[in-house]
Parts: structure tokens; sequence; C-alpha cells
């Protein structure tokens, strides 16, 4: 983080708005650097370590080329033994507890390392706040300049979530349902990059959806749940002006089956 | 946009915070340019596009002197052969689809262009979230001083939203309830400039409102709903310590007439 | 605030963020100034005075050693009588209305003026909307540079929260819950500093407390609610993966009293 241009830090947390967490750790990190502080979402479920990393896998290509500081504080483990660890993932870095929640953008090209310089947070600190204490004084002294090997060893350890990636198995491309967002699609973990889905038959929960699009408006047409290539990369279910998950009834990791229309 | 002031990015959305969609669109725009990044709102209800236009119409006067590019996505025609558009308005920008959302604030002084150059969008982009694929580089681009007139060609037709100014009828000034806020103020469309609240009646629904107050405390007094001078500079109804609009059961959009009292 | 060093606007209202309200204040900060704007909170319950109090309190040391403008809008009296402040304090400052939100942050060291020069605030305001008219345009001036003592005359009188700290009577610690956060958590006013949690017994409402834990996750074996320090440095009652405030049914204001395990 040498160069000149601005560095920016976002934020990724479960703590809502209404207290004064986020504002607490805003402060720490203004107070302390120049850099550009942008909500990502403070609306993770409380302790949702699992959305917190599918949320983070869904932006995370879109950081390139910039140079950021993205801060995860979803961590039902503070105070605990458990680490925080700083990633390095091309250009950008993550600051986040060791719970699972980097492990879905891990890849080879990343360097990790554990936050052990006790004078990098601030002092006198509490055992259960660690946004403020310890992640928002390290994320201005990065967003400041100081070098990644600074803040702690190296380590190639880290927590891994309990997740598999889709495969075929029988014959079948079998994956899960990764999310629902607020408007009730249902978001697969499937890549829809070289499927054709008008040729597909996706089985999730007990139902079987034939129809698909290739825009909301032309889901129009379907009068019911249709397949549509999702801002994500992969199969979405939706219902045009309805709630596809609620009148579906699916919900999160429930598991999706692709099959090619006989 | 050549001088060195700074460029401020605002971002109108009914993405909510919950889902990693305005995340990703800030990702591509702090990625790409310096500006500073503002959330305006992204609680506009899903695809209220006339929501959207009154929002934004009760802003955009407090923008001058300053150099914005205002990004609005409210778009339930993402992915069809809506177009996207950029007009210029005095010295500020918009950002948003040609669905209405820009027809409030529309005035002679205006430029429009349709955004047609398809290298300013992120490659590979997908039908279904053109804010991050399209509103958010094109943004990024004009905040870091690309040319208006670059974007696409220029154009002067513009989707109308369905709405009327108040205007006068069988000798009775007739308007509209535009907004309900989350006080339970109720936003009505006729301009108090001018007008004498105290010897007004205002009806809306089948309710008449006869009281009026200079502020929020002094409403106090009325025991009951009352007229006031609102920040939008027409003519609001309240209940002090009371939510009017469930009160009165009025509801956007709902008719308002003007009396002078006899 | 001459220095060169970024100046940051912080903002903190009752508004929300579906209404234009906390928009057109950003519009007109932007529009002034190349301020770094910061969200706090606009979740403070409507006109909740206190609970704003109690937020600033909590994370005005933070602010430390920074440039801040801190705004704070919880103005059930705007348009009458009641006074803008500007307050210095340590090196930051605070515009607030005069109605005792600023009274918890109140100490020796602080300076105060009351707004009066109407040319600082924009013209032709509303009596309604003192945020945007009046707070936006003075703290983007002060970010820009404007001397403190021109905003108007220095005072020292102030209104007053209703509010005792805690205190010893009949031989015991009492004092009062301050906060519920999202999590349920009771945030009592009765500093943890130099109190062994594990010897003390709690009574909260009719409850008694006596478990006691270093971190959340060393709670879970307390199987029910347990003190522990928190965040804002006094005792704190939670129970782990439950929402404490709801189980014991206590709510801000609530009582307290601290005794040594006999």
């Amino acid at each position: 983080m040498a160069s000149s241009s601005p560095v920016t830090i976002g934020l990724i947390t479960d703590f809502g708005t209404r207290d004064p967490y986020v504002a607490a750790m805003k402060a720490v990190i203004a107070a302390r650097c120049e850099a550009r502080i942008l909500d990502l979402t403070h609306e993770i479920p409380a302790f949702d370590v699992f959305e917190a990393a599918v949320f983070l896998q869904s932006i995370t290509d879109y950081l390139e080329p910039g140079r950021f500081v993205v801060v995860v504080v979803v961590d039902p483990g503070v105070g605990t033994e458990r680490r925080i660890l700083l990633m390095e993932r091309r250009a950008q870095l993550f600051l986040a507890p060791d719970n699972g929640v980097l492990s879905l953008i891990l890849d080879s090209s990343c360097r990790l390392f554990s936050l052990e310089r006790e004078d990098l947070f601030l002092p006198a600190g509490s055992n259960t706040f660690h946004g403020r204490d310890r992640f928002a004084p390290v994320a201005a002294a990065l967003a400041s300049g100081l070098a990644i090997e600074r803040v702690g060893a190296p380590t190639t350890q880290i927590v891994r979530l309990d997740y598999t990636a889709p495969q075929v198995r029988d014959g079948q491309l079998r994956g899960r349902v990764i999310s629902v967002d607020r408007f009730g699609n249902i978001i697969t973990d499937i890549p829809a990059a070289g499927l054709e889905l008008a040729r597909l038959t996706v089985m999730v929960g007990n139902k079987k959806i034939s129809a698909a699009a290739r825009t909301y408006e032309e889901g129009r047409k379907a009068g019911g749940p249709f397949l549509i290539a999702g801002s994500r990369g992969t199969i979405e279910i939706s219902i045009a002006g309805g709630n596809a998950a609620e009148q579906l009834q699916i919900k999160r990791l429930d598991p999706v089956e692709v099959r090619e229309q006989s």
C-alpha cells in the first residue's frame, strides 16, 4: 500500500446501525487515517459467518484494481483464542476473524498473517469489541502504509467453512442455495456460464423449474418461477413481481439439482 | 467536471443494505476513482420509481453549487431495451434508467445523453445488475473527468411519470399527497409559499383540516392534525407526537384540495 | 481547524434512511466542503434525546486525536426558541440542539457557543428542518476552517438531562440500565474498572445475577444471564445466544444494584 492513490476501507459487520458499534469503529479509523470509509453492509444476521462469507465472495472480484482494506467483523468468538487474520489477495487486503469467513475467497495466490502486535491495538481494549479495539486501528495503520509483514507472523492455517462447491454425482450437477436476497431471489452456487438455461430443469426443494428468462422483465411471461443467470454468475430462481423463496418455501443451503431437459 | 474540486457520487437505490448489491456498486466505483461516495438512500421501496423521483426532486436543489454525480438505480426494466440516461442539470449530473425517475427534475436547461458506449461498461456484464456493470463504471469515469458528450448520443426523449402538478380547477387548488415520511407526516405537492396557512382549509381523504402551526412544537396545541409549511416548501399535515398518515388513513397520491376559510 | 489534515463530519440523527432528510443534509455539506462525511447512525428512535446522548457518550473518546465535526440532529424542538449549540471538547467539535443531548459529554474543558449568525444558514430556510438549513451549512463552514468563535456568542448555559451518575446509597452501588443493544445486551452505567465481577451480585428488575464471564464465549457456560465488562467500560448483562433484555424483561432506565457476594 505504498502507492499514492487513495485507500478505501470497507466495512462488513453484523452490528446493525442503531447501536454505537459501527460509529465507534469509524471514529477510530477516521481519527487515524485519511482513507475513504465505506459501509459495505452492517446487516449480516447476527453471528452468521456463512452469510458474511458469501457476501464477501460476491464482491471481492469487483474491488480490483483498487487499493482496499476490507474489514469483516462477524465475530462470535470475540475475546477467545481465535486469531485475527490479515489476508492479501491480489492487491487487496482483508482483515477478519479466523472463523471461516475468508475461506470462500482463499486461493493459492493469497498470503496470510496472524495479527499479533498488541502495540497496534487500542490500549486497554475490551474482550467484547475487537472491531473497535483491534480491527479498526490495524485497518487504519494498513491504510496509512504499514507493511503487511509487520502485523504479525505469516501463517498458512485458516479455518474453513463446512461447504463444498457444486459437483457432479450420479450424472447430475448438484449444488446448493447459498443466499436469498431481499427480493426473494433464490441464489444458487451453480455457475451459469456455458449452460443453456432454457434446456435445463432445476430441482430445488421438491419443486421442478424449467422456465428460463434472460431478464426479469422477460421472466414475467413465465407466470411463475423461472431460471435466470444472476449477477453472481450463478443460476438464480426468480418470480416476476413475487418472492420466489417464500412462494417455493426455499431456504439457504437447500440442495439444488440441475438436469438437461429430456 | 474538469475543475479540481472533488466530485461526490451519491447513490439512490431500492437495494436495501443486507444484500451485496450496494457494496458491489461501491467496490466498482471506489476501484476506479477518488470521488467521495455517499449513500443517499437504499430504502426506496422495491421498483417504486415514483418514490425515487420524489426523493430526487426533494434534494436536487441542495446539490448546488457542488460537483455531483447522482446515480439512481430503481430499475425494474434492467436488461431490457430501456435506455440509461445521463442528465446534466445546472452543474450536476444524474445517471438513471429512462423510466420516469428523472422526469420531475427535468427543465429546459437540462441536457440528456443516452449511454451507448459498451467499452465504458464492465466486460461480460450481467442482464440483471446494471447498477454494478454499467451505472457504477460510468459514474466513476464521469467523476474522473470523462466529458459528458462521450457517454453516448444526445437525446431529447425521456419517459415521463403519469403525474400532473397541482392546478386550479372549479375555483379550487387541487394537488396530491406525494409522500408519507417515517414520522407519518403527510407531504403534499401544494406549494406553501404565499399562502397563509391559518386561513386555509385542506381536504385530504374525507378529512377537513383547518388548524395550522409554524413549528411542530406549536402544533401540539392543535390537539390533532394541523397544516405546516414543510421542508420541501409544500403544505404538510402532521399530528404532534402521532402518525398523521395512519390516523387519517391517508396514502400516497390521495387527492388534496385547498380552500380559503369562509 | 486550521491544520491541513482532513476533517471528518459525522452524522447522528433520528431520521432513518428511507426519507430524503439525511440525503438533503449530505447534499448541503458535500456541496460546501471537502470533508469526509460519515454516517454514525440515523436509527436513534424518533425524538429520543436520551438515547442520542448515550450514543454520543459511547463514541466521543474514540474521536481523538482526529479532527471531527459531529452533528447531532435529534431535535423535537426544531423551529422553536431552543438554541443550537457548538461545543468544543478537546480538539473535536459538536453541533447539536440545546436539549440535553450534549450534557453527558460536557466537562470543564468544554467551550460552548450559541449559533446566531443567520448568514451562515441557508437562505429562506424552513422551520421544520434545521438539520439541512442550519446544522449542515455550519458544519461545512467549520470543516472549511471557520473559527469557532465566529458562529455566535459564547455561552455557559446548557440544558441537562434528568440523569444522575451511579452512586453509593445505603452501602450499595446503585446505577441504571442506560441502553439495550440489538443483541439484547443490557448495558448499565456502573463502571467495571476495579470491580471483580465474579465476586459481585447484580440486581436488575427483580432478577439477581451472580455468574460472570470474561468473553461472550465463556458466558455460554453460565447457562443463563451473566455479568461481563462491556465495551463501554461498564457492567453489562448478557445471555449467550439469547436476548437478555427480553428474557429478563429489562428496559432502559431500570435501576441496577451491585452487591459483593456474601
